[in-house]
């Protein structure tokens, strides 16, 4: 049997979205222990078989590298919203909406971008395009490229928010 | 852009690591549930770089259905051993090692089991090998397949054990 030590190429799409997880939890970890100050704990990963957001509120950001693109979502609702906005501004975001939708993209941009500079020190260099915000009770998030969605549950307290990735 | 509902297939590999991680840990959930009394947190993936385990034991089975194959491994210290036998059995193990080893191969066995019914019925449906049990400070987990290792961490209390896996 030969041994096992190949590095990770981006090449390779097989393990991509380990790759990516990796990179979006450390990134998450960061952003909510230095900036927004809560624990945060992921779920069990799955395959997700529509379009549908599960959140209120989402953020999609497009990434490109060579050998690898996709898209990241972070979809959140407004009662998960409210409950970073206490924690990260002290203070309550307002009843219209555009406050929330705000926090979401900030959010998203911190999530990617975080992931981004991490990817980057292990030799990954992607290119991240500008985010798009997605509103509104059942709205879909259409990913850039068409591969499978994955579907990572992230949980903060009694609320849970998602990430989606789809990288070809 | 097409739409995208293709249903998971086992024949597309490349999300094989998502499909796997997801029924390894509802099967976790499940034992440390309702037979040992735990709280689990799952942690962030990587990709492994070499074969030396994380643990003081593991166990090691192999699964094979159509179209995918691999192994799937549990290591865990001492330490931890002692602490999931005291909420399992109620009683500490003696010092041989012995005991630490039927235990690992036991949760080993109760963790790809579970996986095993929760892949059948999303209908994949695998074979499991005879479970080896491996032993020692610093041995080495050879996966079946020649596959990129996944490591899984799992914190349970102050304490953190791994399941590997390997599916081509």
């Amino acid at each position: 049997m030969a041994i096992i030590e190949k590095p990770v190429s981006m090449h390779d799409g097989k393990h991509m979205d380990i790759v990516m997880i990796n990179a979006l939890l450390h990134s998450l970890y960061d952003v909510f222990d230095t900036m927004v100050g809560l624990d945060i704990e992921p779920g069990i990963p799955e395959l997700k078989q529509d379009r549908v957001a599960k959140g209120d509120v989402s953020g999609l950001i497009g990434m490109k590298a060579e050998g690898a693109s996709g898209s990241v979502a972070l979809t959140l609702t407004q009662s998960t919203i409210r409950g970073i906005s206490r924690e990260l501004l002290g203070e309550e975001i307002a009843d219209s909406g555009r406050e929330a939708a705000d926090l979401a993209g900030e959010l998203t941009n911190m999530l990617v971008g975080g992931a981004k500079r991490i990817l980057a020190e292990k030799g990954h260099d992607f290119d991240m395009q500008t985010p798009q915000l997605l509103v509104g009770d059942g709205h879909e998030i259409v990913h850039h490229c068409s591969g499978q969605t994955v579907l990572l549950p992230v949980n903060v307290g009694q609320d849970v928010f998602y990430i989606e990735l789809n990288f070809i």
